[in-house]
Protein backbone atom coordinates (compact mmCIF):
# COMPACT_ATOMS: atom_id res chain seq x y z
CA UNK A 1 0.00 0.00 0.00
CA UNK A 2 3.24 1.83 0.42
CA UNK A 3 4.85 4.33 -2.68
CA UNK A 4 7.53 4.21 -0.74
CA UNK A 5 10.29 1.63 1.30
CA UNK A 6 9.36 1.12 4.77
CA UNK A 7 11.76 3.27 6.93
CA UNK A 8 13.70 1.62 9.34
CA UNK A 9 11.59 1.42 12.93
CA UNK A 10 13.75 3.35 15.17
CA UNK A 11 15.45 0.35 17.48
CA UNK A 12 13.83 -0.49 20.72
CA UNK A 13 10.59 1.22 19.87
CA UNK A 14 7.01 -0.07 21.38
CA UNK A 15 3.66 0.28 19.43
CA UNK A 16 2.17 3.42 20.39
CA UNK A 17 -1.46 3.16 22.79
CA UNK A 18 -3.29 1.63 19.84
CA UNK A 19 -6.42 3.79 21.57
CA UNK A 20 -5.35 7.04 20.88
CA UNK A 21 -4.61 5.90 17.30
CA UNK A 22 -6.14 4.61 14.11
CA UNK A 23 -3.66 2.29 12.29
CA UNK A 24 -0.30 1.49 13.81
CA UNK A 25 2.33 3.62 15.33
CA UNK A 26 5.57 2.95 17.37
CA UNK A 27 7.30 5.40 19.56
CA UNK A 28 11.08 5.68 20.81
CA UNK A 29 11.33 7.54 23.52
CA UNK A 30 14.61 9.12 23.38
CA UNK A 31 14.45 11.51 26.22
CA UNK A 32 11.97 10.12 28.88
CA UNK A 33 9.45 11.16 31.83
CA UNK A 34 11.36 12.62 34.56
CA UNK A 35 14.65 13.66 33.00
CA UNK A 36 15.66 16.74 34.44
CA UNK A 37 14.80 18.95 32.16
CA UNK A 38 11.05 17.70 32.38
CA UNK A 39 10.69 17.65 28.39
CA UNK A 40 10.17 14.25 26.93
CA UNK A 41 11.06 13.91 23.44
CA UNK A 42 9.93 10.80 21.17
CA UNK A 43 11.03 9.34 18.11
CA UNK A 44 7.33 8.30 16.16
CA UNK A 45 6.91 6.47 13.49
CA UNK A 46 3.15 5.96 11.70
CA UNK A 47 2.39 3.39 9.06
CA UNK A 48 0.73 4.77 5.90
CA UNK A 49 -3.06 5.53 7.04
CA UNK A 50 -1.85 5.67 10.09
CA UNK A 51 -3.00 8.96 12.87
CA UNK A 52 -3.49 9.80 16.09
CA UNK A 53 -7.19 10.99 17.68
CA UNK A 54 -8.19 14.86 17.83
CA UNK A 55 -6.21 15.23 20.84
CA UNK A 56 -4.37 18.40 22.67
CA UNK A 57 -1.56 19.21 25.27
CA UNK A 58 -1.83 21.44 28.39
CA UNK A 59 1.57 22.28 27.60
CA UNK A 60 2.06 22.70 23.77
CA UNK A 61 4.03 20.27 21.87
CA UNK A 62 6.60 20.70 18.91
CA UNK A 63 6.98 18.11 16.02
CA UNK A 64 10.11 18.10 13.82
CA UNK A 65 9.33 16.05 10.58
CA UNK A 66 12.42 13.19 9.97
CA UNK A 67 11.29 11.13 6.89
CA UNK A 68 8.19 10.39 4.89
CA UNK A 69 4.72 12.64 4.29
CA UNK A 70 2.09 13.70 7.16
CA UNK A 71 -0.70 15.89 8.00
CA UNK A 72 -1.03 18.09 10.75
CA UNK A 73 -4.56 19.56 11.07
CA UNK A 74 -5.97 21.86 13.79
CA UNK A 75 -9.71 21.72 14.16
CA UNK A 76 -11.97 23.84 12.24
CA UNK A 77 -8.42 24.81 10.10
CA UNK A 78 -7.12 23.45 6.61
CA UNK A 79 -4.05 20.50 6.96
CA UNK A 80 -0.94 21.03 6.39
CA UNK A 81 1.25 18.37 4.83
CA UNK A 82 4.44 17.94 6.59
CA UNK A 83 8.12 16.90 4.65
CA UNK A 84 10.99 15.80 6.41
CA UNK A 85 12.46 19.32 8.43
CA UNK A 86 9.30 20.74 8.50
CA UNK A 87 8.40 21.91 11.95
CA UNK A 88 5.10 22.06 13.90
CA UNK A 89 4.23 24.25 17.15
CA UNK A 90 1.34 23.01 18.75
CA UNK A 91 -0.01 25.93 21.13
CA UNK A 92 -1.29 24.87 24.73
CA UNK A 93 -4.74 23.32 24.30
CA UNK A 94 -5.16 23.64 20.81
CA UNK A 95 -6.96 20.48 19.38
CA UNK A 96 -5.60 18.97 16.41
CA UNK A 97 -4.24 15.70 15.23
CA UNK A 98 -0.83 14.53 12.86
CA UNK A 99 -0.46 11.38 11.31
CA UNK A 100 1.18 9.92 8.08
CA UNK A 101 -0.63 10.34 4.80
CA UNK A 102 -2.61 7.53 3.11
CA UNK A 103 0.47 6.34 1.27
CA UNK A 104 3.39 7.10 2.89
CA UNK A 105 5.05 6.23 5.94
CA UNK A 106 5.81 9.22 8.20
CA UNK A 107 8.02 9.72 11.10
CA UNK A 108 8.99 12.99 13.41
CA UNK A 109 10.20 14.05 16.73
CA UNK A 110 7.09 14.71 18.94
CA UNK A 111 8.79 17.30 21.98
CA UNK A 112 7.04 17.78 25.32
CA UNK A 113 7.77 20.86 27.60
CA UNK A 114 6.35 20.30 30.93
CA UNK A 115 5.77 16.64 30.53
CA UNK A 116 5.04 15.98 33.96
CA UNK A 117 2.49 19.12 34.74
CA UNK A 118 -0.46 17.49 32.44
CA UNK A 119 -1.32 14.41 30.67
CA UNK A 120 -2.60 14.91 26.90
CA UNK A 121 -6.36 14.89 26.25
CA UNK A 122 -7.45 12.42 24.24
CA UNK A 123 -10.80 13.18 22.33
CA UNK A 124 -12.33 11.04 19.36
CA UNK A 125 -10.89 9.41 16.31
CA UNK A 126 -10.28 11.07 13.18
CA UNK A 127 -12.85 9.73 10.71
CA UNK A 128 -11.91 8.18 7.95
CA UNK A 129 -13.91 11.48 6.24
CA UNK A 130 -12.50 13.80 7.68
CA UNK A 131 -8.95 12.29 6.78
CA UNK A 132 -9.88 11.33 3.17
CA UNK A 133 -10.90 15.06 2.83
CA UNK A 134 -7.70 16.68 3.79
CA UNK A 135 -5.99 14.23 0.78
CA UNK B 1 40.37 18.36 6.31
CA UNK B 2 37.18 16.17 6.59
CA UNK B 3 37.01 12.38 6.42
CA UNK B 4 33.45 13.00 5.47
CA UNK B 5 31.61 15.05 2.74
CA UNK B 6 30.20 18.33 4.25
CA UNK B 7 26.50 17.90 4.84
CA UNK B 8 24.13 20.23 3.44
CA UNK B 9 24.00 23.42 5.52
CA UNK B 10 20.01 23.73 7.00
CA UNK B 11 18.36 26.45 4.30
CA UNK B 12 18.55 29.92 6.04
CA UNK B 13 21.14 29.39 8.87
CA UNK B 14 22.80 31.97 10.39
CA UNK B 15 26.48 31.74 11.73
CA UNK B 16 26.48 31.26 15.27
CA UNK B 17 27.67 33.63 17.80
CA UNK B 18 31.64 33.82 17.44
CA UNK B 19 32.44 34.77 20.82
CA UNK B 20 30.76 31.49 22.22
CA UNK B 21 32.72 29.32 19.54
CA UNK B 22 36.19 28.05 18.37
CA UNK B 23 35.46 27.33 14.90
CA UNK B 24 32.41 27.81 12.81
CA UNK B 25 29.06 26.91 13.71
CA UNK B 26 25.45 27.42 11.68
CA UNK B 27 21.91 27.82 13.32
CA UNK B 28 19.19 27.07 11.96
CA UNK B 29 15.83 28.55 13.92
CA UNK B 30 13.14 25.61 13.82
CA UNK B 31 10.83 27.11 16.41
CA UNK B 32 11.91 30.06 17.31
CA UNK B 33 12.15 32.38 20.70
CA UNK B 34 8.60 33.80 21.64
CA UNK B 35 6.50 30.78 20.50
CA UNK B 36 3.84 29.66 22.64
CA UNK B 37 5.54 26.34 24.14
CA UNK B 38 8.16 28.94 24.92
CA UNK B 39 10.46 26.11 24.10
CA UNK B 40 12.73 26.90 21.49
CA UNK B 41 14.53 24.29 18.83
CA UNK B 42 17.47 24.94 16.43
CA UNK B 43 19.63 22.78 13.88
CA UNK B 44 22.63 22.73 14.86
CA UNK B 45 25.83 22.43 12.56
CA UNK B 46 29.66 22.31 13.66
CA UNK B 47 32.63 22.38 10.88
CA UNK B 48 35.34 20.04 11.57
CA UNK B 49 37.26 20.90 14.97
CA UNK B 50 34.44 23.03 15.81
CA UNK B 51 33.05 23.29 19.46
CA UNK B 52 31.09 25.87 21.81
CA UNK B 53 32.39 27.21 25.30
CA UNK B 54 31.79 25.74 28.32
CA UNK B 55 28.20 27.27 29.45
CA UNK B 56 25.11 25.78 31.00
CA UNK B 57 21.43 26.15 30.77
CA UNK B 58 19.34 27.81 33.53
CA UNK B 59 16.58 25.04 32.72
CA UNK B 60 18.60 22.48 30.81
CA UNK B 61 18.46 21.56 27.51
CA UNK B 62 18.84 18.36 24.83
CA UNK B 63 20.37 17.48 22.11
CA UNK B 64 19.29 15.12 19.57
CA UNK B 65 22.22 14.15 16.86
CA UNK B 66 21.17 13.93 13.26
CA UNK B 67 24.36 13.80 11.72
CA UNK B 68 27.89 13.12 11.74
CA UNK B 69 30.37 12.93 14.79
CA UNK B 70 30.71 14.69 17.90
CA UNK B 71 31.16 15.65 21.46
CA UNK B 72 29.53 16.43 24.50
CA UNK B 73 31.59 16.79 28.09
CA UNK B 74 30.17 17.93 31.50
CA UNK B 75 32.94 19.40 33.22
CA UNK B 76 35.08 16.98 35.65
CA UNK B 77 33.63 14.20 33.79
CA UNK B 78 34.58 11.81 30.45
CA UNK B 79 33.58 12.87 26.81
CA UNK B 80 30.57 11.25 25.55
CA UNK B 81 31.25 9.98 21.57
CA UNK B 82 28.06 11.23 20.13
CA UNK B 83 26.65 10.17 16.56
CA UNK B 84 23.34 9.98 14.66
CA UNK B 85 20.30 9.06 17.21
CA UNK B 86 22.06 9.66 20.07
CA UNK B 87 20.06 12.16 22.63
CA UNK B 88 21.65 14.04 25.06
CA UNK B 89 19.90 15.72 28.61
CA UNK B 90 21.93 18.40 29.73
CA UNK B 91 20.43 19.09 33.94
CA UNK B 92 19.72 22.56 34.78
CA UNK B 93 22.94 24.68 35.64
CA UNK B 94 25.31 21.90 34.51
CA UNK B 95 28.93 23.10 33.17
CA UNK B 96 29.76 21.57 29.83
CA UNK B 97 30.31 21.89 26.08
CA UNK B 98 29.76 20.04 22.89
CA UNK B 99 31.08 20.03 19.74
CA UNK B 100 32.22 17.98 16.47
CA UNK B 101 35.22 15.87 16.71
CA UNK B 102 38.34 17.26 14.70
CA UNK B 103 37.85 15.71 11.49
CA UNK B 104 34.28 15.16 10.94
CA UNK B 105 31.19 17.78 10.81
CA UNK B 106 28.63 17.20 13.52
CA UNK B 107 25.39 18.54 13.73
CA UNK B 108 22.38 18.15 16.21
CA UNK B 109 19.08 19.30 17.07
CA UNK B 110 19.32 21.65 20.41
CA UNK B 111 15.77 21.98 22.44
CA UNK B 112 15.51 24.64 25.16
CA UNK B 113 12.86 24.80 27.73
CA UNK B 114 11.30 27.62 28.95
CA UNK B 115 13.47 29.70 26.55
CA UNK B 116 12.14 33.01 27.99
CA UNK B 117 12.90 32.03 31.64
CA UNK B 118 16.86 31.97 31.75
CA UNK B 119 19.89 32.80 28.99
CA UNK B 120 22.69 30.48 28.53
CA UNK B 121 25.12 31.42 30.66
CA UNK B 122 28.76 31.10 28.78
CA UNK B 123 32.16 30.70 30.09
CA UNK B 124 35.60 29.95 29.00
CA UNK B 125 36.48 28.60 25.42
CA UNK B 126 37.30 24.93 25.57
CA UNK B 127 41.19 24.95 25.06
CA UNK B 128 43.08 22.97 22.60
CA UNK B 129 44.51 20.89 25.19
CA UNK B 130 41.16 20.14 26.69
CA UNK B 131 39.64 19.30 23.06
CA UNK B 132 42.42 17.66 21.99
CA UNK B 133 42.80 15.32 24.81
CA UNK B 134 39.21 14.21 24.58
CA UNK B 135 40.17 12.52 21.11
Amino acid sequence: MSNQEKPVAPASAQPAQAQYFTGTAWVKMLAGPGNSTDCTVGDVLFEPGCRNNWHSHPHGQLLVVTSGTGYYQEKGQPARLLRPGDTVVIAPEVVHWHGATATDWFAHLAINPSASQGAPVWLEPVTDAEYQAVH
